[in-house]
């Protein structure tokens, strides 16, 4: 098994492959994915249904890790996310704390970022 | 001198007492304040501007660390910024990212959260 990061690196590459099944293996079942902005959404199920809504109208995802750092189980990143949608690409910092259990699983996924710079460059970026 | 955590300690202790001459004392001259959602506010004269009208409508301040990491000379915290206006607090979730130089100053602070939170909570707190 690898360290924290690879968990969180591995994480990352499944997203923007758009594959959901892969992303959901490295998490556990109880997981809370935490956007700061709005309520957690807790469990496997309901992460995947909001990333697969989320992902749903990106042509390519490309998040980008500007910086990582492991200390002990939990994974912070600072991270430039991009989605390609029909009008170009939306680009958005985050700060992202991943929280990784024993068996190398992700438990807590919490993201701080600003609501605005997503939603006023998906406006402008949608059909 | 103290780490670099308690060089972030004493920083937000002296915008919690409102003194910023005390939190300019810890920051270079030609500190970078990133707040995310909008430009960089570069140097110490800026920053001082900055902070100054950030804390004037402020009764009290408390910005509660709920956790806080040093990886050599970055340190990585969560907050909840709280901030007592006329209306009553004013809450909002923080991440900060502050470089700490050799000499003990920061010279970089980015902090990541969703400007609407603020700014909705101070319409609604302010007179």
């Amino acid at each position: 098994m690898g360290t924290a990061s690879d968990v969180v690196d591995a994480f990352v590459t499944a997203i923007e492959a758009h594959d959901i099944e892969a992303a959901l293996a490295l998490v556990t079942d109880d997981v809370s994915y935490e956007n700061m902005p709005i309520d957690p959404i807790v469990g496997k199920d309901a992460m995947g249904a909001v990333l697969t809504g989320f992902l749903a109208s990106a042509v390519e995802v490309d998040w980008q890790v500007l910086r990582q750092h492991e200390i002990g189980g939990l994974v912070v990143n600072e991270r430039l996310d991009r989605f390609r949608l029909e009008g170009g690409w939306l680009e958005l910092p985050v700060a992202g704390f991943f929280e990784i259990t024993a068996d190398g699983l992700i438990s807590r996924w919490r993201d701080y970022f600003d609501m605005a710079t997503y939603t006023t460059q998906l406006q402008a970026l949608s059909p």
